[in-house]
Formats: structure tokens, C-alpha cells, sequence
């Protein structure tokens, strides 16, 4: 896969996906927003919120928080805006603001598949042929705040109570309830003391086939809340977006 | 998901895949090739193979020797080639000389997901981050031209051998092949006489996680060797490459 080498990003949130991405990515120019008084090797800090002139992108990977408080700035800038944390737009008024103003905007909203694989065969799908999307997510217990001595499920509903109830840990049904409907999509989280990694399990009924898409993703050592697959997966949609790639898959 | 109403598209082989195609599209302006002599409502028959200048994409679904025959002139002409016979790149000749040209040209080659779910997470990791995969296809033996009245072991090997020896039928093995290098991708292709649709299972191990991925895929009514997942998964692709979508999940 080549680089983004043509390509100047502004990283909102420089915690350990921000930091992934800057390593891996090969931009041009990056600039990064941090609520945090820190200093990076390789990035330009904006001591205040504001959308430089000459980005390419904004990437998002702080919280559903600042997705919510700086969406408008970003559209209004017109730049492309690469959304990790998709449990924002489970707040209906939210997404419905956030939508009606991206179609007035010459920005694109993108959404990498994270942690999640299989989500090329959900879009290609589509909410006409989708049926049923079950989504189970087993996580170690203390990444969600828990000591325990056995499983337990700490959540089981629909996928827009799930991302309400836990932004941090469920931006997969937010994005998955995007593509579908956030009433198709069935959620279940799992607190799992013997677990060291997240797993996820989603089963997608639909007119043309059944998918059962498994995945073992090994927690980021400075973070065991977000998977390291996602900071490729970010990448990987930035290339194929804003890059010069010449080939594109998926 | 909105359609490719902007997108003007020559359509290579318009067999089922090409049908649906053109059903499900939307598109501004659709040619079409296709070498037996066939009239289509809302289609615009080539009766030799051209590219028209007024074409945004060429979407090749016919055959490996198709895109062998056409690719040249298409990167000549500079369109963006979205190829479904992948199992064309086997032959490395080919694959070598026509990746070289395509580095001169102003084409994008595009390869959508097709049968296979989880490619997004598969490009995401990368050549260097996947160590090994394993593919095993199962298909009615039937469609695979056999009459057989136990399952059967019919290929097992490497990706580049699979797509050689079963173009029509090991694409995805070819698009993986791709994606993480021919020689890491282990095939499996068995005939079942039980079966009335495809399966694969897709297993991937990586430095950063573990995935397994099973897919059903219902046959198209009119060819059992392909499955309608594979024009809805073309769609996608080209709806975020070359259509206005605002919105690109993947």
C-alpha cells in the first residue's frame, strides 16, 4: 500500500490512534488539536480549535464529544472529515443536523470500517437488503471499568442505546446502525475477565446471503479501549479518499 | 445509498452480473460489449470493443481473458478499469506488465470486495501485517461442473495456481492474492453435492489480530457460478470512487 505522502491532515485527539497514525501515516503536513498541553514529535499544535486552510482532511479520534462540538466548524470549512468515533450520530437530533449539513457542505464524511471487518459486504448490502444484524462485542472486564469474576452481559438492546449508553466502546453498532438503520441492528456487550483482547461477532442476515465476520482484535498496549486494527483502517480509507493511490480495493 | 446517477459507464460482458448491474445503477449512460449478439433496454450495444471518450469507468464482468484482451486500451484511454476477473493477475507476466502500465496511465484500477466480506480489514493490515491466509471456498458440484455424490477436495494450494486453474471460480483467492502477495494465501476448494450456494471462509492471521470470516452466498438464480453479492459489492464501489456519495463508509 503506498503512502499518504500528498496528503496534509489536521488529527484531532493525539492519544495512542493519533500517535499510530502519525507514525504510519507518511503525511505531507499534520496538525493536531489536543485538549491536553502536549507536545509531538512531528506535528504542528493548534493551541485553539480551527480548520487550517491548507488540509486536506480532518481525522478525528478523540470522543463523541468533539465530534458534536467541532462537525460544524469542519463542514463549514468544506474539508473532508474522517470520523472514528461514530457514537455521536446516535443522537438523533445530533445526526440529523450533522446530515442536513453535510449535503449543503463540499465536505465528505468518512468512515473507516475499524475494528470491525465485514462492513465492505454490509455497505454493498445496504439498508434495502439487510434484515437482521446481530453485533456481540466481548471485552476484558477492566477495560470496561469492571472487576468481575465471571461473564456478564452489561448490555443488551438496540444499536443506538448501545452507542449512547457506551461511546467508547461502541462506535462499531453506531456505524453499523448508520449503514442499516439503527433499529436493525441488535447489540450485545460482554464483560469477559479471562479476555486479554477484543472480540467481536456480527451475523448479518439478508435477501442474498447469511455472513458470520469473527474477529480477535488485540488491544493497543497504551490502550487496551481501542484495537490497534484501527488506526490502519483509518489510514487505509485516507489513502484510498484524499490519496494518490491508484489502486483501490474494497 | 445513493445511486451513480452522475456516472457514465461501459460495461464489459453483460451477462447476469452486468444486468444487474445496469438494473440497480442508476447510471447517466451505460455502453455496453459483449461478444455474443445480445440487444439491452437502456444500454448502448458496441458492436466492436472501444472505449467511448464520454465514459467515466469500464467495468469488466466477463472473463479473465477479457480483461487480459481489453486492459491496455483502457489504460491507454486513461479510464478508471473496475475488474471482477481478477483471477486475470495470476499470470504474472500479465500482472507485472499491466501494473507497469497503469503507473503510466491516469486509470485507477478498482477492485471491489465481491464475494468476499472482511477485504476491508484485509487491505487495512496490509502485506506487512498479515502473516498467512487461508481461503476455502465450497460450491455445489454442480456449478463447478461435476457430478459428485460425496464433498470432494477439488484444489488445494497456493492463490496463483487456484485462480489459474479455476478462473471462474477463485477470484476472491486472486484479490487476496493481491492484497497480501500470492504466496501467503493458502486455497481451498471443495464441491459439495449437498450445497445450492456458495460458501467461503476467509481466515486471517495477523500481527495485530485474528479473523474468521463465513459467508453464504445465494447464487444468482441465472448463474450459479457467481453470487448476487457481487454486483451489489461493484455498485458500492463504484457509487464511492466515481459517483458524488457524501457519505464513504469503508
Amino acid at each position: 500500500m503506498q503512502g499518504c505522502g500528498n496528503v496534509r491532515v489536521l488529527i484531532v485527539g493525539m492519544g495512542n490512534i493519533g500517535r499510530t497514525l502519525l507514525e504510519i501515516g507518511e503525511f505531507e503536513k499534520v496538525y493536531f488539536y489536543d485538549t491536553a498541553d502536549i507536545n509531538v514529535r512531528g506535528a504542528i499544535k493548534l493551541a485553539e480549535f480551527f480548520v487550517p486552510e491548507d488540509v486536506d482532511a480532518v481525522v478525528e479520534c478523540a470522543s463523541s464529544e468533539a465530534v458534536k462540538k467541532f462537525s460544524f466548524d469542519i463542514l463549514e470549512a468544506g474539508k473532508d472529515f474522517l470520523v472514528l468515533s461514530t457514537s455521536a450520530f446516535a443522537d438523533r437530533s445530533f445526526r440529523e443536523a450533522f446530515f442536513e449539513r453535510l449535503q449543503r457542505s463540499t465536505s465528505r464524511l468518512i468512515i473507516p470500517s475499524g475494528a470491525v471487518g465485514g462492513l465492505d459486504v454490509v455497505v454493498a448490502l445496504g439498508k434495502d437488503m439487510v434484515e437482521k444484524v446481530l453485533l456481540e462485542t466481548r471485552k476484558p472486564s477492566v477495560s470496561l471499568g469492571m472487576e468481575a469474576s465471571e461473564q456478564r452481559v452489561v448490555f443488551e438492546g438496540n444499536a443506538e442505546n448501545a452507542a449512547l449508553l457506551f461511546p467508547k466502546n461502541m462506535n462499531v453498532a453506531a456505524t453499523l446502525g448508520l449503514v442499516v438503520g439503527f433499529e436493525k441492528v441488535h447489540v450485545r456487550l460482554v464483560a469477559d475477565p479471562w479476555l486479554s483482547y477484543n472480540v467481536h461477532i456480527l451475523t448479518v442476515e439478508s435477501k442474498i446471503g447469511k455472513y458470520r465476520f469473527e474477529m480477535e482484535n488485540f488491544p493497543s498496549p497504551s490502550n487496551p479501549k481501542t484495537s490497534a486494527i484501527t488506526a490502519y483502517s483509518a489510514l487505509k480509507s485516507l489513502k484510498d479518499r484524499c490519496g494518490e493511490s491508484k489502486i483501490l480495493i474494497g
